[in-house]
């Protein structure tokens, strides 16, 4: 009998030791296998009102209807029970991004197409994330809609805080907004509505076989 | 068209304002029925060494072929990624389990059976994780090994650690266990096999209606 997989103390108290990676029995392979899919996280990065949430509101019900096992990652679920000791200091935004990823990288693990909804401005943030996946595992998507329509849409009000002084560094007044360089997907979503852009994405992932019975 | 998910400053910089919770269209129930089973977590407790995670990997075989989707979550997946910045003080433990738990329901609200597989020696903490979920959803496992048994065992030589003064608060040794005072399934690890175990805790789930197709 191995052992139990949780340590009860460590003789470096700052760090993690005394754990080894236990080699699960069932594992990703045999999960995506079950599912039908190539496990994969689908990252929305954009403005606040580009659209990211309503796309992957909708991309996730596209998903459901073909049999897909999927899971939304927002800003809102995340927020209101992980992430809820964090603010939005330049330390807890990184980290908040941080978890996320991490977090992703489980839900990958556990055989799942997972679809991360954040505007996770920063370059160097998304990299990271993608940097903790296998190859082919993370899928940048790009919800390009002009500040001037995020602005005008403005469904929080946010926008208009932020030109009134009332929000600090928000991304896009004062805060930079850095638009992907290489991203998997760009979707155009001021031309196009939420279903078509959708249903861009489930082309994307049709003609790499993410949906294909996958082993 | 809604708002992005995420807000991207907040007046209030330490605590999570402007955040709403998101309607999500794909819901637990759709992903429950999906996967026909009922979401739930396994949380198995008990001294290192006691084969948490020997029963809980046998177990995971066990469900994977009854075709259910689960996922496992223990020391070693967790604390070298999402909890790679915890140590072991107080504080750390603290919180360490304080997003095991919200990330059990975030893979509870993805439709999954999750188990869970720490030592997680205080009522407190596993008290905590129970009332984050809905009724029924939180089945604690109480792997009741003697400390003796788990300590002859002691398969990575952690005990041997501690009695020698090189391991500081080793739960069991210098650091209190609290048994379960109400789990749900006990398990006498010392008396029966981790096959045996597994098909205990099979036995609850389908009596208890955890494998059946759900709605």
């Amino acid at each position: 009998m191995t052992s139990s997989s949780d340590t009860a103390a460590s003789p470096l108290p700052q760090q993690s030791s005394n754990v080894e990676w236990h080699g699960m029995k069932i594992d990703k392979t045999l999960r995506a296998t079950s599912n039908g899919q190539k496990p994969c996280v689908l990252w929305f990065t954009g403005l606040s009102g580009a659209g990211k949430s309503t796309i992957a509101d909708k991309l996730e019900q596209k998903l459901y209807q073909a049999g897909k096992r999927t899971y939304l990652l927002d800003g809102d679920n995340v927020r209101h029970g992980l992430n809820r000791d964090l603010g939005f200091s330049d330390d807890d935004r990184v980290e908040n991004i941080r978890r996320i990823a991490e977090m992703s990288r489980l839900f990958v693990d556990a055989g799942l197409i997972v679809l991360v909804s954040f505007i996770s401005p920063f370059r160097a943030e998304r990299e990271m994330a993608r940097a903790l996946m296998e190859d082919g595992e993370f899928i940048e998507i790009y919800v390009d809609t002009p500040l001037t329509v995020c602005e005008e849409r403005d469904p929080k009000g946010l926008y208009k805080k932020a030109r009134a002084g009332e929000i600090k560094q928000f991304t896009g007044i004062d805060s930079a907004y850095e638009p992907p360089q290489d991203p998997e997907v760009v979707l155009k979503a001021d031309r196009h509505g939420p279903d078509e852009l959708a249903d861009q994405i489930i082309g994307f992932l049709e003609e790499r076989s993410y949906m294909m019975q996958w082993r």
